[in-house]
């Protein structure tokens, strides 16, 4: 049985089993590897009599199964288990093996474990799995950095069992060091903004438009049928449509409204923060996470305050608008992540393609939707595009939609009904697009009260003034 | 001449030759120490024959010029000078001294540099210092943290040469290790926030209310004698007054409009992040420097997109509203700020008493306000209060004053007039006051496609739903 698997795989939670089958699927052979013996006998039963499939808890054993250079894939949780796992392969590895971290690890940790691992002769490169459980059984946009070469052995294992978008698959070299890691952590914080905004949406078309998780779960489908079609439209229309196990009630009502994160959207604008990239409606999907556990705190809040009731709407009219604002809303985040991956690219020389990027995230992952290919075709046709909402085949799109997110915004604004993903948006936007901005005055403050000077817009040059008190 | 100078004082920038003249006025003597001839001759001149003032450019002179235990104020730039000015001093002290670094150092440098000092036997804290060049040689608020005991020696000399409030030192202890730099930072943050908020009301009052120079400098004095009363409204009433020195123009007009930052914001943001604090006003300043710094981009937007007429409005309404309006803004700015600082209390253990510190921001620092006063007694009274917005005594203020708030949102939003840092105040203050918000659907979302769980309303445990596709 030694030297015979194509493939390993570290970690056999609900993403590894998937991947492994995956694998199998697509006429790999594939060893899994995990400390739990329940996990590992259950990847055994599940991959069958093929042959294909197979699984221990010990390592020296799992790393003899696989042929040279072995190909060890970890889907395990991001932080230190990464380095207690390599560490428990290290010894049993050669010299040109290599590690793929899978999961979502911070950046710097990936650069980190790439140079430890380099001098010990092991190629180790990180790649982002995005696509859920159902995405790594599937079908998942699979997104690897680092090394270019050794990349080169995982290709076609990697080419097979990623999603296809009409035939193309949902993977590519990236570039190196943490590219791939990096590039999955800025998917991620787009999939917050997004899921923010359709959850904002639906709580204005609840609230305002009155309209019924039935009605919610039709025009969340329509919507999937249009220019919105994207995975995240789809699963919310399914959620709509979901009846609870142990009430009468439909499921999404019994969800208590505390969501909870697990980091990445919060490093994308941590992130973009020390770049200097504006992310502010992936910022305030974080912010909205944060407030939505502060669940005592709002229950107080609310006696205290009270919240004013809605003006009535025409429903109609309001579920067509929603529609507009939410395409609008989606550019403007995907644009946002866009700019951050344009702009890190140059700083941690990533040499990225972003024409690349928008073109792997058409199929298999979260953030998959038909704007993509739109988004696919402006990097294409401009690979140095600065901002999306500066591609012409954009202009129009934004123009026809962004005054439905005006109208919504007033109206929520009106109405005590939070959109704070959205109206980031639609300020992101009229800032973005004002040539002046009132911040002329800010730094006229910072040389008031601290001489921290300014320059003038009719002459080159730094300027400090003596300002009369 | 040694040991007779009872403070001495490294960095004789513009800030460090005003405190060292202040600590002088204040019947102490002062030495001085910076490697730059120029700045030495300059305070020896500027302290006159007074002998209460004195430096050199020799760190071993400095140091055998102070009395015992020295007591040896830093104001340098943060970052890796600090540390190679402590290098510096080291070889020259002996146990028992005390450095403060009084810059803007990050909260984790100075926890690190106090355990590398105490076992050498040097006593070492962060104290801020905030009042920009004014305050410095007038009377600065000054934040100390780290040891209580290395803190009695400097009192004396603190409570001097502070800011006063109605006789009050704006000095006080606040707490152990970095708390007086972390205190600091967010007193930035805050700051940031104050000042977007004042320059997109300025952008709305010019650009909707049509107003004038003469008419903002006006209406922000008119602002700075009532609730509004702070040093950022005083200053920008005095900005608008500004007549231009090298043209006919006032100088807020010839002002680029791309504002800097030091970083202190945000750290603010990225601190609050990783808390679970939401800070969104602030997080929406440091974003809109961003973006101002984007001016190429803008102006190529500019172009493609252009900008929206706005709609007339009745100037003088107009501007009763938006007093209203930043009022409500300026509360909801304080709140987020100070909420983060009893969550980085417990986390750190800063033993913070929030009382004290807004207590100490009333006098003295660029975010006094006559609004400190009120939250003073709102902290005083109830010193366990999780959130500004939940003190009786400000619901009234709120109520009194959101719905304007509402009214420019909505104004902005439809005319393309971007108020970023008013919408997410509001954004934030209509999210932190329901009790239900719409983030079951993400908790939905992220159980169906990553199998992540969630909790219910009706009874306790976590699930998880294998969901209809």
């Amino acid at each position: 049985m030694a030297d015979t698997y194509d493939f390993g795989l570290v970690g056999l939670g609900v993403m590894g089993r998937n991947f492994i089958l995956n694998v199998a699927d697509n006429g790999f052979t594939a060893f899994g590897n995990d400390l739990d013996e329940e996990k590992v006998s259950a990847l055994i039963k599940e991959g069958g009599d093929s042959n294909k499939v197979n699984a221990t808890s010990d390592v020296k054993t799992f790393v003899q199964s696989l042929t040279t250079p072995r190909k060890i894939m970890l889907l395990v949780p991001a932080g230190k288990i990464v380095d207690s796992v390599i560490e428990g392969l290290l010894p049993h590895l050669d010299k040109g093996d290599i590690i793929i971290d899978g999961g979502n690890s911070f950046y710097t940790d990936t650069d980190r474990r790439e140079a430890y691992l380099k001098e010990k002769g092991i190629n180790f490169f990180g790649a982002g799995v995005s696509g859920g459980a159902e995405g790594a059984r599937k079908g998942p946009s699979i997104m690897p950095g680092g090394s270019k070469e050794a990349y080169q052995h995982v290709k076609p294992i990697f080419e097979a069992v990623s999603a296809k978008y009409k035939g193309e698959p949902c993977v590519a070299y990236l570039g190196p060091k943490s590219a791939g890691n990096y590039v999955k952590m800025v998917h991620n914080g787009i999939e917050y903004g997004l899921m923010q905004l359709t959850s904002e949406i639906y709580d204005l078309l609840k609230k305002a438009g009155g309209l019924t998780n039935d009605e919610l779960h039709k025009t969340y489908s329509e919507w999937n049928e249009g220019r919105l079609q994207s995975f995240l439209v789809e699963i919310t229309s399914e959620i709509f449509d979901q009846k609870d196990d142990l009430t009468d009630n439909d499921l999404v009502d019994m969800i208590l409204d505390k969501a909870k994160q697990k980091g990445t959207g919060k490093w994308t604008s941590q992130n973009a923060m020390d770049l200097g990239i504006p992310v502010p409606t992936i910022d305030i999907a974080v912010s909205m996470r944060e407030i939505s556990a502060l669940k005592a705190e709002r229950i107080k809040a609310d006696e205290l305050y009270g919240r004013p009731v809605p003006n009535a709407v025409d429903k109609e009219d309001f579920t067509v608008k929603a529609e507009q604002a939410l395409y609008f809303a989606f550019i403007i985040t995907y644009a946002q992540g866009m700019h951050q991956l344009a702009d890190a690219s140059k700083e941690y020389g990533y040499e990225l393609e972003l024409g690349e990027i928008a073109k792997i995230w058409r199929a298999g992952c979260i953030i998959r939707a038909a704007l993509l290919a739109d988004i696919t075709k402006a990097y294409q046709t401009d690979k140095d595009l600065q901002n999306l909402l500066l591609s012409s085949s954009f202009v129009e799109k934004v123009q026809s939609t962004v005054d439905a997110a005006r109208e919504l915004v007033s109206y929520g604004a009106a109405n005590g009904i939070p959109l704070p993903g959205l109206s980031n948006a639609l300020t992101y936007f009229d800032a973005y697009t004002s040539s002046r901005l009132p911040l002329n005055l800010i730094q006229a403050q910072r040389d008031y009260f601290g001489s921290h000077t300014y320059e003038r817009l009719d002459r080159e040059g730094i300027f400090h003034t003596e300002w009369e008190r």
